[in-house]
Formats: C-alpha cells, structure tokens, sequence
C-alpha cells in the first residue's frame, strides 16, 4: 500500500499517539499544540534530506526515525537543556509504502521514548524526496545553559567520545567495503549524549555538538567567544576501526574527526578550577588571541575553515 | 551566484537578523534558541514544497517566503493564540540562486515584520527541490483558546471572508487563464486572519483555519466535538471574481470553496448568547446527531468528506 493510497489523514491514524505528559493540553488534531509551560525554553530544528542525509538503500526506516530525533537532542543536549515536545513535518514521495513510513515513525517514537518526550505535533506533505523536518522544544535552568560564546582564555577544551565514526562509516557505504561492524552501526544509529550534556552542564563555560566535525565547531566556539583555540592533532580520541577504516582507503582518519560531522558527541570547555568535575577527552585549550590552530610534534599551523559543508 | 558557492554559514550571514525582542536570551548563532516564556505555548509546523504547495514559474521568491509565514500564523490564529517566534528549516538545491534566497527570506521577514514576530533559529540543507518548513511558537490565553472541539449543538457556524479562490488562483494558474487579477494576487499572497482571530477568540467555542477546503474543516469540527453540522450551500461566501473564473473554466465555484482549500480564512461557531459579539458570514449550524450534511434548495445531502488531499 502507498502513501497516495491512503493520504494525509490515513498516515495520520497509523503513527500517531495521545500524549502522556499532563501538561500537553493540546496534542496531535488541532491547528497547533498547546502546552504549560515556565521559565527558558530552548528551540532547535534540522532536517534530514533523502540522499544527502540518509539513503534508504543503507539505512532501515526506523534507523532514518531515530536519526531525524537523534540529531535534534543532541542539539538540545548541547545546550544543556531537557528535551520535552517534538513536532515532526514530513515531506514525502506518494508512492513510498506506508510500511515504510509506520517503521520510520516508529523510529521515531523508540528514540523519543528513550528520551521521555513525547510527539506532539506535526504535519505531511508530497515532495520528491523524504524531507523529515523535525523541531524539539526543550526546557533549560538558567545556571545550566550552555552556550557556544562561553569560552574563556585558559579553559580546557574536551570532547565527549571518539570522533570520525561518523564520516568512516559514510565512506564505508560509499567505497561498498564490507566489515567494520561497529563503525557501520555508529553511523546509521547515530547517539546523542544528552546524559553526559547534562551531567557536566553546571561545571562548562561553553559547549557545541559534533555536527559538521571538530575544526569547524571549535571555530564557532573562537567566533561566538570572541577567543582563540589550540587543538592538539594527536590528542583527538579516535576509534581504532575508525583508523582501520582510513587505511583501508587510504584516508586520514584525522580529516574525519576534523572535518568528517555527524559525530553529535560534545565539545566543551572547562575552567581550570572545575576539571575535577567534569571527564572526557583532552583535546586542547582556549587562548587569548582570536587564532584557532592545530598542534601537532611541536609544530602550529591554522586550524582549516573548511568542515564538512552541505553545499559541497 | 548558486548556493553551492557560498555554502550553508555564508547563506546564513546574509538572511538572518539579530532579534529585537528583549525575552529572546539566545537567537540564531548557537545549538538552539533560547527564550523566556511563561504560561500557555501553541505549536505549529507546516511546510512548502516546490511543485505541491508553489511553482517557481508563479511566484516569486518573496511571494513564497511570505506564504511559508502566513499558512503557519493562519494555524496559530486558529488556536485563538499570539504568534511569538519562527523557526525556519530549508532545504535547497545547490544550483538555486543565492539572490533567490535572499529574496524569499525577505518575504519571511516582511511578513514576520507585520506580525512583530521574529525569526530565532532555523537550519538549512541541499535537496533537490525547495522545501521550507516552518515552526511558529505562540502565546495564548486560557480562556481565548478555540479548539475544533469546543463545538455544541446549536452554535452557528461562521466563515470569516470569502472562499475559493485559493482554487480559482490555481486553477488560473493551471489553465493558463489571463486577467482576474483579484483571485490571482489572493493566490500568490494569501494572509492570515490573525486580527480577526484574537478579536473574536473570547467569544467563540470553535475554529479552524480553512487551509483544505470548508468541506474537511467542518468535518474536523464535528469529529473533534462529536457533533453533527448543517451547512446551507448558498450562504457560503463566494467573490464574484471566483464566479467568473469557475464560469470561464465550466467549473462549479462551491467546489473551489468546499474542497479547494488554501484560503486560509477561519471557520468558527458561536452559541447564540454570543452572535450580537462577532462578525462574519453565516454559513450554517452545529446538530445533535453526528452527521455533516449541506443543504440546498431545501434539500440535504451528506458533506463529502473528500477535500483536497495533499496526496492525491
């Protein structure tokens, strides 16, 4: 059955559930939701594009589900924010089965449970190619809120977890190499690290996740903060398949940390009093004038501008 | 210049702008938007896609990013609610013209500008038509809040302008038809009925937008209500302009009204202690039994329930 068979209203019915949460007094139904809130809410929205984010040849529709919810807490995480309300606008070909489109839904619905977040609105539409455009709202405590223009001169610099999986795994699809299991799985179902955002939110100055990969966020870090930075090139954690994979293709594996995105681990920085407090991977520090660079056996050179960009 | 040229940041620097709005802690530039809220938010998210919801060869540029704001607003105003802040998400082919961007975001803010509201974060992306998917965060008050299910057997329906000519436009468009100029420019540049909206909101039980058609509205407001309607087809307001386009296309005006949609006009019923409080055209009443029927010359039959469907 395809989603022309059935349209708009049919889908509706299928993926659709009443909300839990006592202060969604609106849900799915009505021209808007409606919800109770108070104090900071933090807003996001990303979109996941069939062909440039996902191909349904290499991802399930539940693994491109949970990606599209993945991506957006991370955003949320970097914030260190609570997720709380998801709305979801879909875009999608008239003949794509409907199978495919409970699956991805139900993606959806097994990341948010994750997360204790409910979906509360949305809508559908025709289009080409799968559009999933996704908006979470997130509740945020003041003291906790982590910004990308918090850095100050002499913080550390971290990062949560190893970097590059996420472009090692594309390349895996795009040269056809089998194996690499692990690799594989971290790039279809991508985690964001909403436990650690929050549990190191009250003790950071700054922080950003892993989008476009790690030279690119660091710059936002230096351009919002108005400071420089120096990354120490063999200090970035890297997975040992993630190299095995660089090798095999005879790549850097440092160009997929640095450059490669879709990572969603954190960066964040620390003043020196609140190390104690806070753990991950020491990558580098923030400096007092506005250069962003990378350091590698005693030798500086410019931290590149050029991160994984979409356009390209 | 092609978007591909100057990439997702250099887009980004030239169409957004730095919020005014004093409770907007943290706007465009960072993970998520922050702001301070408090009581009651309204969600919404709807979204344009090139060839379904606008052609590139009818619009313009400004003409649609104005269409993207005013169908969310028309959601909002629906709910009785004050629309507040905009998150945009758009996903473009790399080949469109950056002028072509720049253009239809000023459309986006003109419209934003008329509703002082504000556009605080958004995201963009490649894809292979343009889709544009918008989020809008209002305030409401309890006690103005209009849902689909605040209908009761008695209340009058109301419809808040004419109907149809979101049909007409298309069709003018489709047929290749000259003049009518009236049906067209309410085509290319349809408006919320945001002022109308909030001015009656206290002394409603229910509303809707009509974004697909009075036939499908009316019948949201019954099943969300568990009611019935009778809807007298010859009180439905309808332009002269669109009677003369459906004449000169030997078409019937009433199914441009009925299921055409896209008029973004409000449906609304009123209990008859509160008509002496609201304007609008009479269109019909809400009924016990939970049937919609339209009525003509004194004769019923029953509201089909197929409207325009995204899908079909």
């Amino acid at each position: 059955m395809k989603v022309k068979d059935i349209g708009e209203f049919g889908l509706i019915d299928r993926i659709t559930r009443k909300s839990k949460d006592k202060n969604v007094l609106v849900g799915i139904g009505d021209d808007a939701a409606v919800v109770k809130t108070e104090g900071l809410q933090v807003l996001t929205t990303d979109c996941l594009v069939e062909g440039d984010h996902f191909r349904t040849d290499w991802f399930s529709a539940k693994q491109i589900g949970m990606k599209a919810i993945e991506i957006n807490i991370s955003d949320i995480a970097a914030m260190g924010a609570i997720p709380k309300y998801v709305l979801v606008s879909l875009a999608l070909p008239k003949d794509l089965d409907v199978k495919f489109v409970e699956e991805m839904y139900q993606g959806m619905w097994d990341s948010c449970d994750k997360y204790k977040i409910d979906i509360i609105g949305g809508n559908m539409t025709r289009s080409n190619q799968i559009v999933i455009s996704i908006t979470i709202i997130g509740e945020a405590d003041k003291k906790n809120l982590s910004l990308r223009s918090g850095a100050n001169p002499g913080d550390l610099i971290f990062v949560s977890g190893h970097l590059g999986n996420g472009k090692a795994g594309l390349r895996l699809f795009q040269e056809n190499l089998k194996g690499f299991e692990k690799v594989r799985k971290s790039y279809l179902e991508p985690k964001a690290q909403l436990d650690t955002a929050l549990k190191i939110a009250p003790y950071i100055n700054s922080m950003i996740d892993v989008s476009d990969g790690l030279a690119p966020e660091i710059r936002h870090i230096c351009d919002e903060s108005k400071c420089g930075a120096i990354i120490y090139k063999d200090k970035i954690p890297i997975d040992d398949e993630v190299r095995d994979v660089a090798k095999a293709l005879d790549e850097d594996e440092y160009d997929y940390a640095l450059f490669g995105g879709e990572d969603f681990e954190l960066v964040y920085t620390v003043s020196k009093d609140n190390l104690g407090k806070v753990n991950g991977f020491l990558v580098g520090a923030i400096t007092e004038n506005k250069e962003a660079l990378l350091s590698f056996k005693g030798k500086e050179k410019k931290l590149s501008e050029s991160g994984y960009d979409h356009f390209l």
